[in-house]
Parts: structure tokens; C-alpha cells; sequence
């Protein structure tokens, strides 16, 4: 059963995925220790290709084949994906309440063909590869009219999620826009309308004048602890040029942004060794029948901006968070912020 | 540091609160057995009165003093609060940003005397003290015109947030009110718009036509797992008799409420076993200057109603649901329900 289902109070909808629920665990908890993993049956392997669904995409020197080795970075389908690719929305009342089919794409990034290396250990070009994976892959969801949305994102360690420790992230493109990113074009498009800026352009210009939660910065990039971070040692990653569309990036951009965030990992593990962790690619929704984001948002491009979330799981959301939406953070942004500065990196 | 800011872009508040981060873990996770725990060092023990804060409110039989033994339920300052009690407000500008001072009070409602016995554990007539208690201190809490919101909630086990395995809840107050009660004043407020009847008393009748989410029923009040659940086994306590306000629920609503509460503990309990858990009671919030409630919602009497929501820490959200308010659920709530309503009970 796959069915997405929406919450007639909260407008909020939920993907009932019973799929989900059979996927395997790997024993162990930590992933930057590998006790009690067999790379020889890591299915993200090079050489393992055959263990996983024929890939989507792969960065390949010319003339390596599909499905074999010499890849550098791969994408697949989820073997247990939250949504499926074939059929229509099909969306249908059921009394009181609204759902439509469980209609996505789930697809995993395979990030390095090494069975050992995680994200902050590879080279900065293999980053770069990375996300230019994620441009082309939103990019082609994006031209699938039932689709709303394109999230990459990547869950590090199974306190953050992860099933697999091979390095990966993930794929979801999802027929309805997500909430958090509906609040932030409503959020965007309320201080346009006041101010005629961008909010996120005006969060860097403070940022750069105060200084005092910037992380890292470099030509095209300004990675920061959030003034309201939710949880400690959260950073945003904002491209100084606004820019709606993650799509629209530049080739520099790109260079810069990869740098930024191979930055900001390092710069957790200096200040507090290996956690798991989440982030996620914000960016533009596509205009659909579904999601009639254009009618909605005419100005858009003018007020919305692309950029990276990233947080360590370093606490627990309690029950207070869970239900009210509302988070006790116990480590002002400010604090995290000169920390992680004082944290020297060599070369990246 | 006590402090409450805005996100600039999604309207949320956060609790910037670095008293928080030093309170004491127990060791040990499952809180449902007791190694390493010493009864004796229990603040919350019955006898143990002298190492807590002087108490605000106790169920105590005539004639027994405060901060003494002899109570039933307790009522004691937080002594790591995540927001503090003295001081005004003062809300102001930080450039872009806005903050106001972090004011609240946040108490805990030691639910037992008794250091092993859990909430599921205690007589009917213990868990109706207990909302009687949540009824009084959200009574008194609600006079003072600085909090717009008093929010009764529970934290059981460690990967639920609690840090003491005492069974005890808390009541937290606060100048604004939470986002994801703010949602359900907007989602119920447009559905009165169209139907002029309320949408907790819509769900009510469309889950007692089919039948299918029931988890419990008594005279007065229904346990469903929610059409729109977001995590495995998740339920929802609605009253039948609509009422905005907890504070005025009834003599026997308030009976059969305990009895619902306690027989959807049983229940989980029979399922899956010991399990962290959440509890939230969500009830409507206060008209203050800085709320401006009643001025939003004019028939907020009319279209909203209290209920309880509670769900057991199955399942660890991952960076997916965190960072879109999206969520994946693997088990339908229609199977979560019958699967519960199999679990059979004793007198309760």
C-alpha cells in the first residue's frame, strides 16, 4: 500500500508506505566504525552492481559500461521506496477525508564506489560530482508533470535514518510540495511584498554584518548557525547570488557550494567527532495542475532562494517538539558558530 | 540565556534556553526496568520532598503538610526551565530579526509517589488526579496575561526526552502560541468557513461511521488512530461532546478520558511491549495582547475542541520528514487501530 493522505485539520499530508517498513537494518550503530559490516556484500559496492536495480545515472569515465564498475558517482531506484513511479494521482475523497495514490520516485545517490568512505572524506571534485547528480537528477524529475517537487537529501548514520552505511543520499520526488516549503514561499512572499527583497538576501547581508554566526564563507557561498537554529550546531548554506532554482546554479556556484559544505562537515568533526546528521536541498517547486505553484507565487524567482539545511542529531526531539512545532535549542547559534570557526581545517 | 526568536522566513519561534543543557541523564535507556536506579536519590519519591523546589499545587488528603509525604500528585518548578517565570516580555528588534525575552513556566506533575509505578501502572483514580491536576495549574497559569498558550505534555523513556524516570509529566507556559496550534485554529477556522460545524465533530462522526480507526470508546470519549497518522500506532483521544477549552471539560469527561488514556497505554503496552512514548494535550489558547486570539478567531468556541495526542517512539524521523514536515509512515492506521482493538483488557 502506497497512498498519500492529507490531515484535514492541518492541511499537513502523510505517505502511508507499508514498503518502508521492510527494509533491512544493518547491525551496529556507529558509521564511521565499521564493526560488523562485509563490504564484499555492500550492495553499493563497486563491482556489487548486480545487487542493485539498473542504475538511472552514473558518472562515468567515456566508454565504461552501465551497471559495471568505473563509476564514480550512481544513482538507482530505492529497492523499498516511500512512493512508486507508476500510475496516476488518481486523487479521491474518502468521506470526510482527501488521498491520492502513492505516485513518486525515491532514488538512491550512491556517493563513492568505496565501501569506507563517507561524504566528508572524499575529494572535493567527487563532491562537486554529487551535486551536479542532484541538479541533473531534480532536473529531470522536474520535467514529469505529476511531480511537485524534487527533494535531495541525505541521512548520515541510522540516528539520522540511514539503513545503509555505504556512503549515499536520497531522491524523492513527491506529487504534493512539502509543508516546510510551503511555509517558507508564504514566509518569502509576505517580506516581499513589505520590503520588495528578498528575505533571503536580506539574511545575508545581516549576516555579513554582524558576523557573528557565520561558519564559513567563500566567493559564492555564506554558511551560517540560523539566528532561531532549532537544534545545535545547525547551519544553512545560502548562495549569495539569489537564485529560486537549484537548477540555475553556476558551475562556480557548484565549486563553491561543495567546498562549503565539505567545510561545514569537518568543521563538525573537529568540534564533536562523528554524529549522525541530515541535510536537504531546498529549492523551487515546479509549477503543476496539482500544485498551481505559479498562480499561487507569481514572483517566485524574485523572493525564494535555494540553500542547504544541515543539522547533527545531537539531541532528542522530545514530545514537546514533536507536537507543537514549537524547539527548545540549548546552544545559542552564536556559541556554535565562533566553536565551529575556531575549528582549523587544512586544504580542503 | 533564556531567549525566544523568531525564524525569520517560516514564522516559527524557538526556545533558546542554555539552562536546558545542563540538566542530569539517569543512565540506562528502558525505563520500564530499573537497573542502576536508586530509589533512594528519587527526587520525586514520596519522602524525597527536600530535594526538590517547594511544591506549587498537591492532591493531598486534609491535614497533610506541604512538602511533606502524604500526596497523591505533585506540582513542582522545573529546575532546569526551559523558559523562567520573572520578567517582562519585551519584545524587539535585532536588526532583521525579532526576539522577546524567554518567559514562561514550565512545572512537573510528579504523577505517583510511588518511584516504580508508571503512568499505565496507577488506578483509574490516579490518572484523573492527574488531569484534574493539568486542569487547575493550566486554570492559574492561563491568569497571567503574559502566556497565550499552556501546554500539559508527556515524556516517557529517554528516547521520548525524559530525563528522569519517575513518572511525571510537564506544563509548560508561553508567551506565543505553538505553531502546530496555530495550524489547527487555521485548518478547523476554514473549515467552519464552509460548513459551519466544527472539524473534530465531523471526524468524530466519520470515524464512528466507519469504524475502521477505532481504538477505544466510552461515553464520552473516542481513541482513533488518525486517518493522516504520521507515525506507526499513532492516536488521537477526541471528546464527543465538542468544547474549545480543556479547562471546562466535565466531571465524568475528565473519568472517561483517564479511562481512554489509560486503556490506549494498555493497549500499546499489549502490541508492541514497553516503548518511549508522547503525550500532548492540546486545548485552546489564550486571547493576550501579544496572541490577539479572539481578534483571529472570533468562533474559536465554535470550531475548535481539545483532545489528547499521543505516540510511542517506534520509528526515528529521519532528515526527510524533519526538514519537510513530510511524513512517512509505514503502518496504515486502519491496521494500527484493528491491531489494538484485538489487545484485550482487564478492568481498567
Amino acid at each position: 500500500m502506497r497512498e498519500l493522505r492529507k490531515d484535514p485539520v492541518l492541511n499537513r499530508w502523510v505517505i502511508i508506505s507499508t514498503e518502508r517498513g521492510k527494509r533491512p537494518l544493518e547491525p551496529g550503530k556507529d558509521y564511521d566504525h565499521f564493526s560488523g559490516f562485509d563490504p564484499a556484500r555492500d550492495p553499493f559496492k563497486e563491482g556489487n552492481e548486480h545487487l542493485t536495480p539498473a542504475e538511472i545515472y552514473a558518472v562515468r569515465p567515456k566508454g565504461s559500461q552501465p551497471n559495471g564498475p568505473g563509476w564514480k558517482v550512481r544513482v538507482i531506484p530505492n529497492k523499498y521506496p516511500a512512493l512508486k513511479i507508476e500510475g496516476d494521482l488518481n486523487p479521491k475523497g474518502y468521506g470526510l477525508y482527501d488521498k491520492m495514490n502513492g505516485i513518486g520516485a525515491h532514488e538512491v545517490v550512491i556517493e563513492s564506489p568505496d565501501p569506507f568512505q563517507q561524504l566528508h572524506d572524499l575529494p572535493l571534485s567527487s563532491i562537486v560530482d554529487v551535486f551536479n547528480t542532484f541538479k541533473l537528477r531534480i532536473d529531470d524529475l522536474s520535467r514529469d508533470k505529476r511531480f511537485a517537487y524534487v527533494l535531495a537529501f541525505k541521512n548520515h548514520g541510522q540516528a539520522a535514518g540511514a539503513s545503509l552505511r555505504h556512503s549515499h543520499s536520497q531522491i524523492i520526488a513527491t506529487p504534493i510540495v512539502p509543508k516546510r516549503v510551503m511555509e517558507e514561499l508564504y514566509g518569502a512572499q509576505a517580506h516581499w511584498r513589505v520590503k520588495r527583497r528578498s528575505i533571503f538576501v536580506d539574511i545575508v547581508d545581516q549576516e555579513l554584518l554582524t558576523q557573528e554566526r557565520i561558519v564559513f564563507e567563500n566567493e559564492h557561498m555564506l554558511a551560517i548557525c540560523p539566528f532561531a537554529s532549532t537544534s545545535p550546531f545547525e547551519i544553512h548554506i545560502i548562495p549569495k547570488r539569489q537564485q529560486s532554482d537549484f537548477r540555475r546554479a553556476a558551475i562556480p556556484e557548484i565549486q563553491a557550494l561543495s567546498e562549503a559544505l565539505k567545510a561545514c562537515l569537518l568543521k563538525w568533526q573537529g568540534a564533536f567527532g562523528a554524529a549522525p546528521y541530515n541535510f536537504l536541498l531546498h529549492t523551487a517547486p515546479n509549477d503543476t495542475d496539482q500544485s498551481g505553484i505559479r498562480q499561487e507565487f507569481p514572483l517566485l524567482d524574485a523572493f525564494y532562494c535555494w540553500h542547504i539545511e544541515m543539522f547533527p542529531r545531537l539531541t532528542r526531539t522530545a514530545g514537546f517538539e514533536w507536537g507543537t512545532g514549537y524547539y527548545i535549542n540549548p546552544t545559542p547559534p552564536e556559541e556554535a558558530a565562533e566553536f565551529l570557526r575556531e575549528v582549523k581545517l587544512e586544504d580542503l
